[in-house]
């Protein structure tokens, strides 16, 4: 149904059918006490609660499974600073093959962690993306890894889309979706999901003004870049992708802008009202919902939580700066 | 089946199907990470997100809607300082009926506003227990309203004991649960629950070492009072009552203690690995289980995490504590 890419709600179903028990269904959490904030029925869809903290397993698991055998044998590769390393470390032990994690010598040592902990000993670069991309050139040249792209992949882009089928299978009648956009594979994905599902269906994107490059680039016709880097909303500083961006600009209702401020609250709202623990990235939806009261008014909003790995410094900024 | 109550399965069944629509099913949340940091498989109930975010709101609806007519046109009082306040004063507008609410007048503020927002405007008394009970006595008096208690009355161990039957209905073949104990009322009502649907589970409460009257009165034979009251677990300094000791006494296999240090270290590992934001009488059972690994090693464990009300305060403490 999508003139602009060949994923499918089919392709999106083989993905959830691929994935199954590799990936939770994670919960959907209904909270009266920031419907009430919000003026409007609230769903969260708790991928802060999925494998490795976000829903970057699910298009992780789904490329690594959708390997051939003879693929799968050369092992995978990616560059990733984030979750997608962890994710990806993560389905091909799960797959039994190798993986390769090129990431920034200066990554938090959780996220190098994390890695570790699904037996792979990240390969270090410097932090620029060329360094990255070298890094990861040169694996793919020495042992002819896949590259896995951590959204401009179509295999990954149909696993993050799995999100929202299941979302709509719990709660089917929903007016809108909101969700946080960085890459755009989880927004690519629940725009043609619930496009699909529900023509009548809303899907806006939320996100950082501080990171507006997805709000700049649906005005401007092209894809546009960051210009600074520096939200709270860490997991949605990258630009969108070629294969993202034109399923957003097709289908993607309208893109919302939130602040910082905005973002803090949200993330105090989810954990101390609706008692979620979400990393500021996954409460930047809450907060385009709180940020734009008119136009959600009691109308059921799902709300795709996209992660919650918040590091304990991060929390404790968030509590000292009195946002509650 | 068991001797010393009149609650038996089928009056918690008939208590699930009388608060079915007023409460939440709650999810239920394995958390691989906390798992391998407890050496056991650990499936979280998740009551921290039930309505006004604790499992009181079970036994609370339960005793509301088992008044007959007569009786609820009369009203219902209480005196509590925490959860059970809101609880009621919910049940009770759910029913539209009038609630009493005794409140000691140095209350935590937010748990006065909880009550507020239920429409009910608390009765202040002073705050020893002598007060409570003459501010309650004198509502009976004049208004005739059925006393509810929060935990010392069948209705609402069996309210509470639905809790118990929704996490087997979800993961049958659990080797244990683990349950925080403070009046005793959750903890009973998930004794008679899951023993009656399978006498091969081992049930254990966990309780502080600040907070210790149910591990003594479980010594002793006989009801215990606490010694000191500054736990920070404030949910679990009461001691036991009447209808709920016999029933521990009866059934339950231990009462584990837990340090402060545990708690906390419990707490923290609840959000960060778990992403759960439990309070720390929540997080009481995970803690118990962390501080006796050899017990639990490889089993199948259910944990109550009874409520998720934290205030930024205790949760800025925490996070300042280094407890990560």
């Amino acid at each position: 149904m999508t003139r602009n890419s060949t994923i499918t709600l089919k392709t999106i179903r083989e993905a959830a059918k691929r994935i199954h028990g590799y990936v939770l269904r994670t919960p959907v959490v209904q909270s009266l006490n920031v419907g009430n904030l919000a003026g409007a029925e609230v769903f969260f869809k708790c991928e802060n609660q999925q494998h490795i903290g976000a829903f970057k397993s699910r298009g992780a698991c789904n490329a690594v499974f959708s390997l051939s055998e003879d693929e799968a044998a050369a092992g995978v590769v990616a560059h990733s600073s984030g979750n997608h390393a962890a994710a990806l470390a993560r389905a091909a032990q799960l797959r039994g093959i190798t993986a390769h994690i090129v990431m920034p010598h200066d990554s938090a040592t959780v996220k190098i962690d994390a890695v570790r902990g699904y037996g792979v000993e990240p390969t270090f670069c410097e932090p620029d993306s060329d360094s990255r991309q070298a890094a990861a050139d040169k694996v793919i040249a020495a042992t002819g890894a896949t590259f896995i792209h951590p959204f401009n992949d179509e295999r990954v882009i149909a696993g993050q889309g799995t999100t929202a089928l299941e979302l709509l299978e719990e709660v089917p009648d929903l007016d809108a979706i909101v969700v946080p956009v960085g890459g755009g594979g989880l927004l690519s994905g629940t725009l043609i999901a619930a496009k699909s599902l529900n023509p009548h269906i809303k899907v806006f994107a939320a996100e950082p003004e501080w990171a507006d490059d997805a709000f700049r680039s649906f005005e401007s016709g092209s894809i546009e870049a960051p210009v600074r880097h520096d939200t709270i909303a860490d997991g949605l500083r990258t630009c969108l992708g070629t294969l993202t961006f034109p399923v957003i600009q097709e289908l993607v209702d309208e893109v919302l802008l939130v602040s910082e401020e905005q973002i803090a609250t949200a993330t105090l709202a989810m954990m101390f009202q609706a008692k979620i623990f979400a990393e500021p990235s996954g409460a930047v939806p809450l907060a385009a919902v709180m940020q734009n009261k008119s136009r959600f008014a009691d109308q059921r909003i799902g709300i795709i939580v996209s992660g919650g790995n918040l590091d304990p410094s991060t929390l404790h900024r968030l509590i000292s700066g009195g946002n509650t």
